[in-house]
Order: C-alpha cells, then structure tokens, then sequence
C-alpha cells in the first residue's frame, strides 16, 4: 500500500512552486525583481486606514477574539449583502445568503468538496486561476477548459462554452475580471453565459474577487443581470480592499432556488469542520463595506496608468504581444516560441536565470495558457520598466 | 447522477450542529446557557495584551497586511520552535520543520489529504476531538477508536491500541490534553503510544493545543520523549494563548526522517493552494512565544478552581459521575441511562429543553463516547454552580 494518497500528484500550484527556484538564486546572492505573485501589499498599496483601525478595536477594546458562528459574524453578512447590492446591483442577497470564508480559496474548496466526485468535470475558463483547477483534482474531478479569446480581448468564447457541456458538468466558472489575462467581461459575454448555465441546469459561478479593480470599461456583477438564474458569487478582502493577508473571502447564493439553497448547507458542514474565519478580520471589515469606498478612485488610477504602460511597452518588444488588461492587475503576453524555447515554463525560468526577473508560465493557468506568461504589473512605473528593459534584452538576447 | 459528492453526508459536527437546535429556542424568547464550546473569550478570558498589541503594529506600522511564505512567515516558525524547544522540552525543532496553519483543524486537513484513501484507517483515540474523524471520513477513510479508559481517569488503553492497529493504518493519534476528557497522559502511556507507532511504522501524531492548559500533574510533549522517533505535532493559539477567533495554529515534524519529510512536502502542495494563514495573526504570535508567558500562571489558576468545582458538583449528581479532569477545560460525565433517554443526544436535547443549557451528546465525539456527555468549564464559578443546580434538578425530575 502506498503512503501517500494519489491526490498528492494530482495538486501543484504552477504560481508558487516557482518561487522556489527564485529562492535558489537568492540563496547565491541574486537579487531578483518579483512580478509573479498578485499581492499589492508589496509596492505602494496599502488596506483602507480605517480597517486597520477597526482591526484594532475589534481585538482589543472589544476583546473580538472568540469563535464566531461558522456561516461569519451575522452583521459582516449584513454588511456583503448589503455593498453587493449597493455597489454591484445585485438584486436580492441578504445574511443568510452569505457564507464567509478564509479567502476566496476556502470557498472553492468547499465548492468542490459539496460537488465534485472522481470524475466529474468543472468547466472553467482558460486560462484561470489555479485553485479551481488544484482543487477539482483533489477530489478526483476533471477540470475542462472553455476558451478564452484572446483575439477578442480573452473575453469567453461562448461556442465553446456550449460545446463542452456534458452530462458530467458540476459547474460552469466565470472569472471577471479575469486572472491571469485582465479581462473585463462584457455584458453581453456574461449574460450569455448565465443563459446557458440555466439553460443545461449548471451551477453557475461567478469569481469576482477584482470587481473594484475594473480600471477601463465597466464591471458587470452577474447578479446584478438577472431575477431568476441562481448565481453562486465569490469575493472577498484580498484584492479591491487591499488585504490579500488577513485571508478573508465569502461566497454569496443569490436567486437561490432549493438546489442552491442545498449547496450552501452542504458547503456549509464543512465550514462547520474548521469553526470560523478570523473573528477580528471579519469585524474590520464591517465599515469599510458599508462605506464610501474613497480608496477604489486611487487604486483605480494606480493600476490604470501601469496597465497601459505594460501595454506599450510588452508590445514593443520583438516577439512578444499582449492584449490590452482593463481590469485586476495582470497581464498575460504571448511568446513567439520559434523553437527557442520548449515550453512557456522553459521560457519564464530561462528568463529567471538571465534577467532575475520571476514570472509566471501561462500553462500553469490551464487549457489556452500555453505559449504565454503573467505579469503582475503591481509595482511602481519606474520598476515596471526597469522590468522590461530586461525582458527586452533577454529577447534580444535570444534572436 | 446525484448532484452532491457523497462525502457531504460523510461530515457532520456534533458540537456545532446542536447550536441550531439552541438558536431555535433563543427565538423563541428563552436564554441559553452555553456550556458546548471550548472558547475562553465567552468568558472572563483575554488573550495577552502584547499579542493584540503587535497586531495591531503588523497591520498598522508596519503593513504586514500582504500574503506571506505558504509554509508560514519565517520568524514565525523560528519563534515557534524555540518554544517548543524551550518550554515543551522538544529535542530538535527548527524552523523548516514547521509549518503554520489556519488553526489546527486545517493541519488537520492537509495531514487526511496527504494520507487517507477511501478504506484507510484512522487510529483516533474514543473519545476524541471530531474534526479528525470528519477530515477522515471526507477522504473516504475509516476512523477506528482506541479506547479511552475512564476507569483510569481516559488514559490511553495501550492493549486495545496494539489491537486495533491494521495494515490499513495510516496514523496514530494522541491528543493531551485531552478534548473531550480533560485528561493529561501519563509520560508512561504516551512512551507505550509512541514506542508502538515505532514498532508498527506508523505516523505518529500528537496534538498538544492545550499544552500549557494542564493545571493538575505535569503535561509532556512527545517531542521530548524521543530523540529517534518521527513525530508530527499540532498545536497554535487559539487555547494556551487564548485567540481561538485568530485561527492560527501549526505543524511540526520532529526527528523528521525522509518519510516525515516527504509528509511535509506533500501537506505543503496544499498549504500552496490556499496561499497562507493570516499574516498579521502571523506576525503579532512572535512576541508572546517569545517572551515569558506570565498569562499561563492566571489561566490555570482558574481552570483549576472551576475544574475542581466541576468535578465535585457532578459527583454530587445523582445518576451522573464524571473522571476528574486534569488540563484543558473539559469535563466528560457518564449518564446513568437506565431507560430514561435512548441516546445522549437525546440526553443533551431534553436538558436544553427543560434547562436551557447546551452540552455536546458524548457520542459526537467519536468511539468510547456514548452515554456521556462533554461540559466546558470554562465559565466563572457562579455560572457553573447554576448550570450544576439545573442540571441537579434535572436529573431529579428524570427519576
């Protein structure tokens, strides 16, 4: 009998297992220039003052540090239905329909631990953001890649979409906006798929974690376009409010019919294994959600004006395009392989090992990530450039 | 093909699951008196000022509010071997030995994802904390109890251990002190657990969160008893350092060999999927592992007073008797059934509807737990001497 479980094999994490090698130069004295990880904390971001301070109070004034009910302290569940419905018109979510997590990844593992069976498919966009795909494998499920365009911007082709439908279909994914390609989904791209998730009876899925991060064109929640479709919506704490590290994220089920209803309990028995989410963290969190959110005209700037400069400058550089991000913080170029390089993780460590420089291999992202790598363009406009100087040389370098 | 993954009727938790019947009675207007769940800060407890102190500096001055390293932040780690070094007499920790969790209960999650297949087997002691028999069984395992013998105060029945162990085993567990029982193994029988997963090479685990919560004869860390054989221990904060809202705990591999190792790398890909644990929690746990802990003398004075008052009202019980109880704050009474409820459960819900007071039915917590039932003695004394006179004059209205 094997130790291990089979499942160990079948979970990697492309974004962080590179780290490592990162690590290895730096152990040799190296110093590298880190655009591989989506943690604005980083360079000159910081959360809104007055969660900090609401932090504090929580876990000192008012000695917040217990155990809260496992479905999240019932006034932070207020307060997400509330700013969902405020902020991204959603039309009916109210506390009980909220269940908080530890992060976004907590809610997908509950997702996928309530649906997925040896077998079963989870139909995701590709390329995406690796823990749908890590965590469909650990439960023995297939993950199946719908297109992503990226001659239309990387919004979901939706032909696609429909033809990989099966009879084994859990759930239907969208990511808006979109990691690793910064992707804002258009209107109608999202109400198409809505449509045919109710159409072939799908749980649909709809990861906005970036919503506030829609920097060029408008952000479309996708319970804010229909009465009636069940929309299971996931969110959080990490990227639009800024604190990626107090790990807290929430699943929401709005229009939830009896199906839906049935996955929040079952999603819910297992939140009940781990007791809670931080306590201090969902009490900080409370004002800012019920707030003017002040800090989003900033960030939105920030992010608008390295975007665009990543745009230029990616596209500049001989052998490499990209399409233009509008919203999150990343961008995912091509690479005209021309046999120089095998693979597109031959191509990001051969960069690492040249130019210092850590990225991310688009295969890591799933189906249609191939032959691409991620930028996370998080840091300053001086370091952005500093960034492509050196991949314009290494490509140079590699004529 | 049903929607739901089979596993869901796997998981159920005993402890949290009877709040909804509490909730239930709350609206209609009665006061519940809860005695069901093991978080000091209900009561007159607080975790040590300089921890909420230095949260609030991670997440203010110095914006540690980012993602850190998955296997937890470096000082961190160093801090916690220290500890355990220092003060639980571990003979060789250090900090790439550790790894830091969202609380015990995800250790436990990465320790069943790495091992357990369906049919494995769980070596758990009866009773014994649920989570591990639920992460068991979300793997498709099989838990299987070695007995607890009230008798002798619930140490350890090594006989019954060797017993139980099968080809199928894939880790024996110790937890001391003890949940739900309260007791301290004996150096004796922890030596005898450890040498037979020695001789039978079996993973041997231990959980200590309650390890500087021993208030009656001296607690011993597994870690110290042997210098040859692997041991992986569990612990964290939310119990000795009182922050259990803060969710934060950890793993260590002691004497690790290349098996152990192994172990670690695989939890690890899981621990890269979720990203980290809450970084300012991360950070503000360094100083008071560090320091002199002068909160420890305080916490067990008081759980030694409400222990004592506990175990000598219950006696005094007619129909009840319980094992005195020598660290964490646990009391495990047996029920003299004698026809008068079919089940504990069914014990525990006419209590809470006669009394309003809310236990946990002793068979949530695994094999050896039936016809008991678990009271958390945590608050002060004159609310236990009222739960003790309601439940006096329950059993006297059960006659």
């Amino acid at each position: 009998m094997a130790l291990f479980a089979e499942r160990v094999n079948a979970v990697e994490y492309a974004i962080r297992d590179l780290v490592e090698e990162a690590k290895k130069l730096e152990k040799q004295g190296r110093k590298i220039v880190y655009v591989n990880i989506g943690d604005p904390l980083k360079y000159d971001f910081a959360p809104p003052a007055e969660m900090v301070e609401a932090l504090y109070d929580a876990a000192k004034a008012q000695n917040r540090n217990f155990y809260t009910d496992s479905q999240g302290d019932r006034e932070l569940r207020e307060a997400i239905a509330e700013k969902e419905k405020r902020i991204n018109k959603a039309f009916s979510i109210n506390a009980d329909d909220v269940v908080v997590t530890s992060g976004v990844s907590e809610a997908i593992f509950f997702l996928c631990a309530a649906l997925i069976e040896k077998g079963d498919e989870a139909l995701l966009g590709g390329p995406g953001y690796p823990p749908y795909i890590a965590f469909t494998k650990l439960f023995g499920g297939v993950p199946v890649y719908y297109r992503n365009d990226e001659g239309a911007g990387w919004q979901p082709d939706i032909s696609d979409v429909e033809k990989k439908i099966t009879p084994k279909t859990k759930f239907l994914l969208s990511i808006n906006p979109n990691n690793p390609t910064g992707a804002v989904l258009d209107k109608k791209a999202l109400r198409e798929l809505i449509d045919l998730a109710a159409q072939h009876d799908l749980i649909f899925v709809s990861d906005e974690i970036y919503d506030l991060m829609a920097f060029d064109g408008e952000f479309t929640s996708a319970a804010s376009l229909t009465k009636d479709v069940p929309i299971v919506g996931f969110n959080g704490f990490s990227k639009s409010y800024l604190a990626p590290g107090w790990r807290l994220g929430y699943a929401y089920f709005a229009n939830a019919d009896e199906r839906l209803q049935q996955l929040k309990e079952n999603m819910l028995r297992f939140a009940r294994i781990r007791l809670c989410a931080s306590t201090p963290a969902q009490r900080a969190c409370i004002p800012v959600l019920l707030g003017k959110h002040a800090h989003v005209a900033e960030v939105k700037r920030k992010l608008k004006e390295r975007g665009e400069l990543s745009y230029r400058r990616l596209n500049e550089i001989d052998g490499l395009s990209a399409a233009k991000p509008k919203g999150a913080f990343y961008i995912f170029p091509r690479i005209e392989m021309n046999g120089r390089w095998r693979t597109d993780k031959e191509f990001v460590l051969d960069l690492l090992n040249k130019q210092n420089v850590l990225t991310v291999n688009g295969s890591g992202f799933g189906g249609y990530g191939e032959s691409h790598f991620r930028i996370v363009f998080l840091p300053q406009p001086e370091v952005l450039n500093e960034v492509y100087d050196r991949i314009d040389a290494f490509m140079k370098s590699r004529k």
